[in-house]
This record gives structure tokens, C-alpha cells and sequence, in this order.
């Protein structure tokens, strides 16, 4: 995955996730407003199921991926003289595996189960977390530049479980849904930047990863990616209004 | 703006809003508790009304300050050589348009659009976190009063921020706009503080910025400019009683 | 107890904890779903009153254990020279008697004393906390892979702290019970799998204890071992509700 | 201040506060049970009110004294020769304003001046993060049993303020009410615990101030003192209830 494509694959997951929650929410919220409560709602539920089964199954490709690509470990984990064997792409598989849990419990709140309501939400901060965590742990010793810019993708990461969390106990609000939606985005936007900067395409030229203007600007960089996230939600708001 | 003016200036922005704000909060506070209910209020919705003009304003003449002063970036960003052209006056401008895009949620806030409630409050929140992300990796490699004076203003920054945050779900609850209004008042003659310490006016003499003394001193001015806050507030409370 | 003894000991304990809450919590959750508000079930009472004297008999055990062992302090704390005895076990005896209170408070608020409701999960909290604080200062000073491996246990203990303290407030929330199940067992696990690493049982080989890639690998094992204790409760809750 | 009784002396005010609070609360909360909601009480609001002209009076006292004992600063705060005079005592001062402010608008929120309700509890939590944060800035450059034992002292303060900040949304809950007194009792009787360490009394032997062993002691010790405040409290609480 230590690749320009390793970046945008994710990146683009988020960005598809994140831009589909910025439409469906706000139009859940409108059509609440003009019928009533909305988790009563029959078609608000199913788009959770559908929701919940997409995560599935973008998980397990992700995963089968992680294992079986040519380069990957094969389901090994540890090989014969005591090494452990690719633990990146063991780390990424089980980041998809915690997603894919989220999803699986979607799927349960879906049916008439009794199934504790707030799980969901719970899961996926889970989820968010357990991502953060491996990313924490990822960058040490890396140059500053790498650390840097991966230490701003957990400012989103971290900021999106807690704000999960809080939906635990606050389900079907709108602020926090819509804050959820930019941070995707955000985090899809930002995976796509990582890309670019670690590996830069075709003939451009290498960062110098040890620059402290590239840091700042890097810093600044993100916040602009943050402003298109919050300009995205507020026309994807305005469609769907209209 | 590393010089006197460029912290005078948004000082005085902050201490503008702090101490209109511990007006205009107490104000409608008092004549809900005679009128009832003050959001309904339509003096009260003009008045956020005419507060997210005035921001927007006041940063579009910022942003378009820091751009086109003489030795601004004027619209570069890249340079020949592949140097980044005025990262600082950059970075300002970011911070400026995230206060600007607040101010455009106030007025969004304004029309009967359906737009959900707290949202102008989340994206003043947004705002001053940004504005604490940029000044905390500000500061690096600078020497360890300059460190000091502005992770104080952090303290200020970030705490603004977490309660704004909490207002999100507790709208219109006083002790929290009070407590805002400090902060906002305690920003501002902080950045006049730092601008004094920084940058001595006439024939003061330079700070050693290395003093251990020094350092504590300035904790304790903190504390000061905030008791002064406080007491400006509760002032301004009585004022409006009467 | 820096053996693998003394890890797998309180493991077993956390374990068992985060089992039968596994089993309780969906039992009375879903009992109460039926016959209405559970907090004033006499059974459900019952089994909290049991478990508090549960709680406070292991604890006496415990301390009595950590004591009087062949190698223990046998209640000496300074020995002639003014050094400390065993201080080690007098951290446990410590922290075995912050559980202790907790399932004496659990006991008080079983009778009829007016005893203001929280307080049982306050001291838990608490208890919690301080088994974090302890552990906190007890890996200064040790290889990188014993700290990492210590630290990771800090993130579920102090996570289990700040989700039993908002129980204080949102108390009888099956959310909030399910996640402290999944955390007391995800300790339970671990303390195993700190015994395995640290005291390799057998024939089996040391870890090195600054090789980077274990590091990697612990990090990743701490989530298989909460997603193993995730299943675990999901699959408990599936069989209660069967 | 800094020998045994600086800190003897504001540890028995804490303690003094302390055990007056785990008196007054559980009093104030029994009887509301019995004769109904308590903020309406005046012999509970009464009881506010002295609790107010005693901060002040208390704090006044600790201002002047801080200022004209014979080594003060009798009001100076700069030399001739600009350096700072006595910081330490002025820092003191400063905590004490804090704390007096605090008193000040507790017998404000007794008048019937329409005094938004909430402002007593967070100027009481901003006194005390004031005193963290002087306190955290306090102990650089000090040996590590001396930082160590303060900041454990920083537990208690800003669990503390957190604590009382959340009361100011949750108000005249008991278990925030008990936990405030519990830290209030810990803190006073770990002040006195930091002047037996640092300034052994008589002929006690001096501390090894970098012995790791001391550390551990120390940290445990503090959980002891938590163990006797809990006690305290308890104690206290089953007396009022008799």
C-alpha cells in the first residue's frame, strides 16, 4: 500500500461514503420535517440496510485484496524464521475487518431484533477509532514531513470517533450527521493530498520532507481541504433543498 | 504581520465581538426572562443577523489586506523556484475566510431556508479551531517565551472552541455565551499582550526571551488579562441590569 | 507477580466480569423490554447486591494474597534501612482495595438508605481510574515493547473509566453497559496476552524487546483481541435473546 | 511559601472546604428528599450565602498576607533594575483573587438580581483551573520527586474543575457534589502530604528526590490519601443520615 494508488483507493471509499451521507442526511432531515419523526421512517431504514451491506461487501473486497494481491501475505502470519510477515497489509486488513463489523451491525439494527439502537453508531466509532490507533502507531520514524502529514489525517480520524460517539446518544441529529459527512470528505480528500505528497506522480518533483515551510504549508493545506469539505455539504445541503 | 499592528489589529477584532457580544447576550437573556422565549425573538434574530454581515466584512477586508499589502503574497502562492510565496499571510487568510464562512452560516441561519439550527454555531466553532490548529504548528523553533505567550493564547483558542462546541446542543444557554465572551475578550488583549512583549513599542526595552522569570510572569498575566475579562463582563451585566 | 501468575490472575478476574455483564446486561435489557422499567426489578437488585459481595470478597482475597505471599510485604512498608518493601504489591493491594470499596458502595445502595443513586458506578470509575494511574507510573524506565504493550492496556482502562463515569448520568443505558462488558474483557484478554509476551511459557522463544516490528505486531493484536471480545458479546447477546 | 506551613495552610483550607461540603450536600440532599426540591430552600440558600462572605473573607486574608508577610512584595511588582519581585507570591495572590471572585458571585447569585444560575459554578471551576494552571507552570525545572508529587497534586485540580464545570449544566446533582468534596478533602491533605516531603519536619530525614522507589511511593501513597478521603466522605455522609 506504500503507493500513490494505496492512498486513493481508501481515499476514495471515504469520499464516496462522506459525499453519499452529505445527500442522504439533509434529505432525511427535510422530509422529516414535512412528515415527522423520521426513524419511523420505512425508507430511511432500508437506505441503512443497503448502507450497511455496501460497508460488507467494500470490506471483504478490501480485505481479500490486502491478503491476495501478489505482493501481500497470503493469510501468513508468521513465516519460518520467526519474522512476521507484512504486517502493513495485516494492519490494513484488520482496519477493513472493524468496518466491516460496523457494517454487519447496521445490518443487524435493520431487523426487528430488539437489537439495542445506538450499537451502530457505536460500532463505526469503534471503527474510526481502531483506525486512528494503527495510523498512531503507524508513522514513527518517519521523516517529519510523513509524520506531519499523517498526524493531521488523525485530527480527522479522531475528531470523527468522537463525534460518532456523541450520536450514540444524540441519534438523528442533523448537525452531527453533517459534521460527520465533512469529515469524510475530508479524510477522502486528504488520503487522495498523502498520495500526492509522499508519492508525487509522473515527472513532478519530490517533496523535501524535511522542510519547515512544506510543513506549514502542508498545515494550511489541510484546512483548505476542510473548507472544500464544508463548501461540498453546504451546495450538496442546497440540492437537495432544492 | 509579525510586527505590532499585525496583533493589535485582530486583538481589537476579538475584543470588539467580546465585548459587543457581553452586551448583546445578557440583553436578550434579561428581556427573555420578561418577554418569554427569546429565540422566537425578531429583534434578536436581526441583531445575528447583522453580526454575520459584519463578520463577513470584516474578513473579506482582512483576507484582501493580507493578500494585497505591499510585501503581501498578492494572490502567489508558488514562486519560480518552487518556494512558497508568504506562508504567513497565507495562513492568515485561511483563518480569516473560516471566520468569514461563519459569518455566512449566521446569515444562512437567518432565512426561513429550513437550515438547521446550531449549525451557525459549529461553524464558529470550526472556525476557532482552525485558527488554534494553525497557531499551535505556528510556533515551532521559535524561542520559549514566544512558545509560551502563544500556547497560552491556545489555552484561550481551544477552550473557546469546546464551548462553542457544547452550545451546538445547548443553545442559548447563557453561562455558556457569558463564558464565550470572555474568552473572545480574553483573546484580544492577549494578542495585544503578545504584541507588546514581542515587539516593544518606542524605547521599551526587549524581553529576554529566555528568562524563567519572564515565563512565569506572563503565566500570571494570563491570569490577569482574564480576571479583567471577567470583571469587564460582569460590568457590562450590570450596565444592562440597570 | 511479575510473572505470568500475576498477569493471567486478574486477567481471569476482569473476565469473568466482562462475561457475566455480557449475560446480565442483554438479560435484564431485554427482561425489561417486556415487563417494563427494569431499575425497580427486584431480580435484576438482587444480582447487583450479589455482585458487590462478589467484588468485595475477591478483593479481600486479593489483598490478603498480595500480602501474605512467601515473597510479600506481610503488611511491612518500611523496612529498617528506610528503604520501601515490595512496593509492587503494596500497588496491588492498592488497587485491589479501590475494587473492594466499589463493591461496597454497590452493597450500600442495594438497601433501602437513601443512598443517592451513581454513586456505585462513580466508584468503579474511580477504581478503574486509579488501577490506570498506577499502571501509568508503574512502566517508566522499562524496554520499549514492555511500555508499548502497558500502554495499550491504559487505552481500555481508561476508556472503561470514562464510559462507567457517564453511567453516573445515563444510567441502565444497554450501550453504554455493552461497551464496559467488551472493555473488561478486552483487559481480561490482554493481561493473558501481556503474561505471553512478557514470560513466554515453556520452550517458547523471548520476544525482543525493542524490535519494531513487534511493536507493530502488538499494536494490531490489541485490536484482533477487542474484535474477539466484540464477537463474544455480540454472540452472547444472541444467545440471551434466543 | 515555600516551606511546610505554605503549604500546610492552604491544604487546611481545601480540607476545611472539603469537610464542610460532604456535610452540607448530603444534609441539603436528605432533606430535599423529604420536603421537596431544595434550590427553593432558603436555609439551603442561606447556608450559599455565608459559604460566599467566608471565600471572600478567607481569600482576602490570604491576599494580604501573601503580600505584607516580611519577605513579600509588599505591593511591588517590579525592581529598579527590572526583574520581576517575588513572583511566587504574587502567583499566590493571583489563585486567591480567583477564588475570592468565586465568593463574590456566590453572594451575587444569592440576591434576587436575576443572576443567571450556573455562574456560581463556573467561576468556582475557572478559580480552580486558574490554580492547575499556575501550578503546572510552577514545577519546571525541579527535581523529579517535586514535579512528580505536583503533579499528582494536577489530578486533583483539574478533576476538579472538570467536575464542577459539568455541574454547572447538571446542578444540584449529588454525586458531582460528593465528588467535589471528596477531591476538596484530597487536596488539602496532599498539601499537607507535599510539606512533609519537601520540608521534613524536625528531624525526619530528607527525601532522595530522584529515587524511583520514592516515586512509586509517592504515587500510591496519593491513592491512599483518595482511599481516606472516600472514607471521610462516607463517614460523613452516614452521620448526616443518622
Amino acid at each position: 500500500m506504500a503507493n500513490f494508488k494505496g492512498h486513493a483507493l481508501p481515499g476514495s471509499f471515504f469520499l464516496v461514503f462522506g459525499l453519499w451521507w452529505s445527500i442522504k442526511y439533509p434529505l432525511t432531515y427535510l422530509n422529516g420535517r414535512i412528515k415527522g419523526k423520521r426513524s419511523s421512517n420505512k425508507f430511511h431504514k432500508r437506505l441503512e440496510l443497503i448502507e450497511g451491506v455496501m460497508k460488507v461487501v467494500f470490506t471483504l473486497i478490501g480485505m481479500l485484496a490486502e491478503q491476495f494481491v501478489p505482493d501481500g501475505p497470503h493469510l501468513h502470519l508468521v513465516s519460518g524464521d520467526h519474522g512476521w510477515v507484512k504486517l502493513m497489509n495485516w494492519q490494513h486488513t484488520t482496519m477493513y475487518f472493524f468496518y466491516g463489523l460496523s457494517g454487519v451491525v447496521d445490518i443487524l439494527t435493520y431487523f426487528p431484533l430488539n437489537f439495542p439502537q445506538g450499537l451502530d453508531r457505536l460500532s463505526l466509532a469503534l471503527a474510526v477509532f481502531i483506525e486512528g490507533l494503527l495510523f498512531y502507531y503507524h508513522v514513527h520514524n518517519r521523516p517529519p514531513l510523513d509524520q506531519h502529514i499523517h498526524s493531521l489525517l488523525l485530527i480527522a480520524i479522531f475528531g470523527g470517533s468522537i463525534s460518532i460517539m456523541i450520536e450514540v446518544f444524540l441519534r438523528d441529529n442533523i448537525v452531527l450527521e453533517m459534521f460527520r459527512s465533512s469529515l469524510a470528505i475530508l479524510q477522502g480528500t486528504w488520503f487522495w493530498q498523502i498520495g500526492f505528497v509522499l508519492y508525487p506522480l509522473g515527472k513532478a518533483p519530490e517533496w523535501d520532507q524535511s522542510d519547515h515551510e512544506n510543513i506549514m504549508f502542508i498545515t494550511m493545506c489541510f484546512c483548505w481541504h476542510y473548507a472544500v469539505s464544508l463548501i461540498i455539504i453546504s451546495v450538496n445541503y442546497g440540492l437537495v433543498y432544492w
